[in-house]
């Protein structure tokens, strides 16, 4: 029996949905906000980033309902229209829901549009930021993405589509000539073709690059090298997704 | 009676250093990491910045010895030479030591001077990353940093000095071409510079713009305007730092 208030949508007397963002993979660098979402939770929508292998560390599991709803890239997929099917589903049977993301919900995490399709369903939602990887990854390799006197800016470009592909919405030449930290995610497959954009932009191909694969977890790995040697050097090694790549004077700190 | 084990640095029997980001502000927007070394220190050097407000609400502060080593802007500065020098004189007391900062330490942080500071003094460092207040101040007011279809890149960047300033290492002009967000963080002084760069580059002045002065704190508000109106509606509603502003799409959204 609660103080009655003005109802503003017509399913406020459910408990809604929670995006959380993860962070990088390690267990513990979750916001301490996000790990309470965790534990008020009947239902978590999981990623395969963020701390989803760890969740035992966070939370008591056996009294919440798992969801993987995994993209995998280019291997296994959940469609984001059914993620947001399952997620407004849950809310409307009267369940506290999280969406839990690896990463900063906002950072190629479509949050906005999980968000967008809560509100439209009438279903309150909240956003928990997270620490994203493109920060956090190099951090845990002693990259610091901006350093005084060095580097006063840095971009975080998604590396899903090459240069020139019709869909791409990234102005590589303008990239290359920022002066400031170059931060790839989801870069893998196409770093060939990314790193031969910036160089023919006038990047200096022995400007410092480092890739970091797995970052804070348990699997990371790192490789340096020269911006021009970046992509053989990703393939000698063998690096896989999920991995940052860094490029910029601070990978050579 | 620990059992032996190599020793790498002259200082290795000692607890060390944690360099925590705190985040934008909220108290509960600091990792479980970063809380769990705030409850081990005997010592916590704090800005003006992160959860210092709310201190309490993660550890027992009455156990604790609390040094304030604020840089408040164009106010009162600790300068970063004192606060190395308490840093690595508390390690070397004996004492655990976190230095919380705002935001994620290497994000505009001087993190890494820190960190390369304590390592000369043969003090073990270690670095827990944090919710970056560039993204997080946005989502606090339902901006997502990039959004599927409409951009893929985003640039945090700092306002403290002017495009044009001897020092500046920005290239404006190349930021106003990038295609992606740019998220502006210490800029609320040479807003009028700064947007006025972006223009005589061509970024359109229509484009979406939003300050929003203390995200995620009690003290937060946000206003939104066109690009070319940012710098008068910021003098207009007297924005103070500390603020983030963001110019691109999403701002619109």
């Amino acid at each position: 029996m609660s103080a009655a208030s003005p109802e503003t949508s017509e399913n406020s007397d459910l408990p809604g949905v929670t995006l959380v963002g993860g962070g990088p993979g390690a267990w513990d660098l979750i916001t301490v906000r996000g790990m309470n979402a965790l534990r008020s939770a009947d239902v978590i929508l999981t990623d395969h980033l963020g701390p989803t292998d760890q969740l035992e560390k966070l939370v008591e599991v056996a009294d919440k309902e798992i969801i993987d709803v995994s993209k995998l890239p280019y291997k296994r997929q959940v469609s984001q229209d059914k993620t947001n099917e399952l997620i407004v589903a849950h809310a409307l049977a009267g369940k506290r829901v999280v969406r839990l993301k690896g990463g900063d919900p906002y950072v190629f995490g479509r949050g906005f549009e999980e968000l967008a399709h809560c509100r439209a369903a009438g279903i309150s939602c909240e956003v928990v930021p997270g620490v994203t990887s493109a920060v956090s990854v190099p951090a845990a390799v002693d990259i610091p993405i901006t350093q005084r006197g060095m580097v006063h800016s840095f971009t975080v470009v998604s590396g899903h589509l090459p240069p020139g592909h019709p869909n791409s919405l990234v102005d590589w030449s303008a990239l290359a000539r920022t002066g400031g930290t170059l931060s790839v995610i989801m870069g893998v497959r196409n770093v060939a073709a990314i790193t031969a954009a910036l160089i023919d932009a006038d990047l200096d191909p022995q400007t410092p690059a480092a890739v970091i694969q797995e970052g804070t977890t348990e699997g990371q790995r790192q490789v340096r090298c020269p911006l021009g040697e970046l992509a053989q050097t990703m393939a000698e090694h063998d690096i896989q997704a999920p991995a940052v790549y860094v490029i910029g004077e601070v990978a050579g700190l």
